[in-house]
């Protein structure tokens, strides 16, 4: 189905245009090879680069396309209904620029121009094994040494771990709690930051996550961003975009998986009818289909905030949590619809199914997003 | 809470503020009584009239404010946080100026100011005993008889029977099936419109909804909307306009529920602490705010089709069956979240859950929403 | 339809039996002119005692029926499906008679007879204004005053208030905790015991609930059940019970309401064919009568778990919260089905919706279920 | 935890629990090993001949172990909570067991001390590619040709496919529609039954799947299972039985699921308390701890009916799709209570998830009991 978009500007239209091009020309040929083998698309990533898909919502001054969050989270959307990690690799990426586009000092905007282009691809390292949810509690640190921050830990769920140029690294450079947090911007290629196994997961298996151990990695002390002690508020608040970012690829996940039911359900045929003509089966998809326009609407109702300026992070939270349950259950469902057929690999929906699980999880729980949510209607 | 809204015009922040305050002034205190009485409140909706609500969405040159859905639409969610059954009978109005406006010729339009003004209010004569759902069934016989049609049949379920100026009555004039159906617009002191005892219902009691039995009433030809054998058409296209009515009143009882459920559970201790610090009443509360703020975003995605000029009529059916799903659900809740308390009429919650069940059935009930979302699926 | 039950003995199939139709003959034709006017229905509660349906579950010899949980649990259901009121107050009044029967001295047992026998209807006041779901905070006080017990407090939300013959009263004599607490019995008729207007509620209209006021009223020392601290106890082990019995009422009224609103859907036709032929309307059903079954078959498993004297208590709390919830939606569903129709009070289909809500709140709000399985789960 | 159960006998006691140390001894072990590599674990299946598992419900006379169903499924139900393909395989293999031990002539019954010892596995072939749901409009062909049947054709989904030692083969030997079908049992040896290649699935990946080739291949006419034209009636009737087996299965998957969920959240602290202390973690797992309860008490309930000789066609529909249905939400909560690391391969979850989709699938999919229960209600 063609979703019926309406878009802030004529730009806007063909930009859409332009990524649902490449997303059936590039990413849709190449996913089912990609995730069997558990290979991470490098140059795939390069090839959005190029085509100036890995800064959209930076200002064009950084080398961005200044595109309202509103847009960019449509082009995830497209993407991610193609291609999940390659979507949400971009969504990572995007994250990772977040910090030292908003925050970063002068020295580190320099590296705007080569992050947005995609000539480096960036990765976010908050998480640790014991933290969880409670990333407050994070335990790897940083000393200053000279120059340099020398940085010990280990970092965990870490995606694109051993595959990105750069890393965002919150780490402990002053008392326990939020406070005592910093964000640093260290090459990946630094001596002593070593990327583990990769975890074996239940699906996105081309997107690497992985432990990072942090073995006495020295970061220049101008790769600071911001000041000492506001990482975990540069943490808090890249999450509110990433949250975006997530609810835009469950959209997407959500709708490819409905289309392709529906497709099913429009060719096969039972008892001598298409199974869309099923009441009971015709019921379903509408329910479906009433979710995803739903989790799209409540998505880009909460970018839309963020693009006037307003307080957007509780309704990023609710388009986080909405988006990926409503994801979870169209991709489970469309398997259904398929029956036996969506139990086998020749389909994509039991990918799309075990895809759906992960968005669920990331950038915070949706049980963090709750969280969230009720502190905000407590106050 | 008050509700973060993006609106298009500086003119729409005001009229929204104006509706709140005459909400709060003129509908809040006297909700209670005349639900108690189930008496329906006529002055209010005069009151409505002079202060320009009852022709919102109607081009100026008639007598309307010219609003796009997206505001007429936030108008009616305010109303309907104090009072469900002044804000539908604001929907139903302008629903049955939406015929003679959009399909009516000259003479006919000459009551429009009356009409958009609030001198005379308005009803829709569509179902019958036997139809239900199936409106293109109906028998309701309407014969040429010189300059007049002479209607003989009974309608059924009639918001504003017997409190109505005017009623457009659907009724056959040709053969059997859709193509045969016509739209007369009848003064409702014709003799032979008879309208009957007001039907006890479990909410939504001021709203009185009855039979009209037609007994050889003469409606003089010239109110003939369209022309002959277009009023199943006239009645599909009104319809959709006021699933997105009834999903905006939908969205307002929800979330005027959802903020009587919050304000209680932070006053209210148990246990030694505010209920809403109980994590599993917190994330109670922050999914229904979820639904509530997704319900809107997906109706107000309708309403900015439907301005736009796109199609909309399955975007409404999704609209209207979502948004009052959740009012129901929403409104259970709440009176949970109240407990005991919730169970006695101190509290407005029971009333909100008895009147959302309504909106689940009005302007084709969610299973006719969930056939033409399939349908559309389907082709 | 008929439910196919299994029995565990000869003489419960009879009993079955002869409940069907005595609620067919008493209880039916009268429920809605009660629940209508509000009116107790003292009378036909003494029929139910003259016919031994009041003391089901206790031993013989204090002039019970001895029969098993399992079996009482199922003359609830059917009572339920006719008359909800009724049903809680053969419920309220066998929880009642609990604490005397299990925990009562020698004298106290004296009075078993007339409370099994139904000549006296029992009461139970454990909830205070501001304790709500928070038991062990109450504050009604006894003091020991030469050979009686001095009370004074508030206590809310008490079934048959004004209308019981006995009250178990739950108050103070110790220190503050739950080991502060003991249960008295208390006549209806002693000085200084008042109950309060009942409240006007949702449903279950015919059911008063009301506070009572406890001003220095004076209760024998001997109508102590148990020891002094031992009323905490006795409460939550009659909740226990209690539950159940509330699961069986929930089990009752959602029958009835999935069978009311099969037969119109098998009678009722649109588009020229019954309802019930329609598979989205089919599969609702189905799911419906799937909630139905799986909330009776969870009931009786753990009525069979108590009848055997196994720990029950996690099974009874998780039984009282699905099938209340199960009554909840059912009934808000066949409303659904039969349209408009069922928002009229000409169906009882409103009426179940209305009582299945206070359901989901008495003898722990479905929250207070939650805790009580969460902590068995984190032992 | 312990599910604490009431069995109609000592021998059952003693039953379950030999077959849950067995279950901890032989399948919990290996069921990461061979899920992973995909091999059919027909030693295993050995294993539990020899323990006489494989004949549970038949008659000791043939070799079974005479045991009621409602034992039976609770054995199904701890092996599945180790190993559903297994518990699965034991399902499949009972229902291949069924046509002859029910419908079968005196030769055939000759065949049983074999099946029922586990000597001989079997499989049912009734699906076929073009049919899924429709299995009355089946196409595979029997000719007679001398003394033996000649069948052609292609069916699908059978599981057991290309280990199993013989075929139920369900094939029209007469006209068009149900009456035309019969059914076979013939040797997998047999020259022209060719199973295909497996297909890749989502999960139960020790569990071959796949279509079988019937060319030209001849069974001997004794090996016709009750009538000609009875084929359909012995599929539906081993159906009912079959689906049983799913739902006893589905509830052993969500009890491991739900047991392995709560050790977790015991033990794993964040924010500095266990999770399982979070009243937001607590209730998701109380709901579904009083899912899977609830589950099990409705698949009992159905199999005490069948065990009574009663009619227990519907119950054992509800019985599947409601306990399938809890399978897959507590499987799919299970990850999400473990966050990331239920996502990966390490926890036994992900794999919970994987498998339980199938089951909604099997024996009818969940839209095919919805279509057995509404017609029971339509009746």
């Amino acid at each position: 189905m063609t979703v019926d978009r309406i878009l802030p500007s004529d730009e806007a239209y063909e930009l859409l245009e332009l990524v649902t091009e490449l997303a059936d020309r590039e990413l849709a040929p190449k996913v089912g090879d990609f995730e069997n083998r558990g290979v991470f698309p490098r140059e795939v990533l390069r090839t959005l680069g190029r085509a100036g898909l890995l800064g959209l919502p930076y200002p064009e001054e950084h080398g961005g396309a200044a595109q309202p969050y509103e847009v960019y989270l449509q082009v995830l959307e497209i993407l991610a209904g193609r291609w999940l990690a390659v979507a949400e690799a971009v969504s990572v990426h995007t994250l990772s620029c977040y910090p030292v586009a908003t925050f970063g000092g002068e020295r580190a905007r320099r590296l705007l121009p080569d992050l947005l282009g995609g000539a480096l691809l960036g990765a976010y390292c908050l998480s640790e094994p014991q933290g969880g949810s409670d990333a407050a509690a994070l335990t790897t640190r940083a000393r200053r040494d000279g120059g340099d921050y020398v940085v010990s830990g280990t970092k965990a769920w870490i995606t694109h771990a051993g595959v990105a140029d750069f890393y965002n690294v919150f780490c402990r450079t002053g008392g326990p709690g939020a406070r005592g947090i910093s964000c640093l911007l260290a090459d990946a290629n630094t001596p002593g930051i070593v990327p583990q196994t990769p975890e074996r997961t239940m699906g996105l298996r081309s997107s690497p996550i992985a432990q990072i151990a942090f073995d006495e990695a020295r970061v220049p002390a101008d790769r600071l961003i911001g000041a000492e002690g506001e990482g975990f508020k540069i943490a808090l608040s890249a999450l509110d975009s990433g949250r975006l970012g997530i609810a835009a690829c469950a959209v997407g996940l959500a709708q490819a998986a409905l289309d392709y039911a529906v497709d099913y359900a429009r060719q096969r045929e039972q008892f001598g009818q298409p199974l869309i003509e099923f009441q009971g089966l015709g019921f379903l998809l509408a329910d479906l289909a009433t979710q995803v326009s739903a989790a799209r609407a409540l998505t880009l109702a909460a970018a839309r905030l963020r693009d006037a300026g307003r307080p957007y992070s509780t309704e990023a939270a609710k388009a986080k949590l909405f988006a990926t349950d409503t994801a979870m259950r169209v991709t489970t469902d469309a398997v259904q619809v398929l029956g036996g057929a969506g139990y086998v690999c020749d389909h994509p929906v039991e990918r799309y199914m075990r895809e759906a699980k992960v968005l669920q999880i990331v950038e915070g729980t949706n049980q963090i997003q709750r969280m969230v949510i009720a502190r905000s209607l407590a106050r």
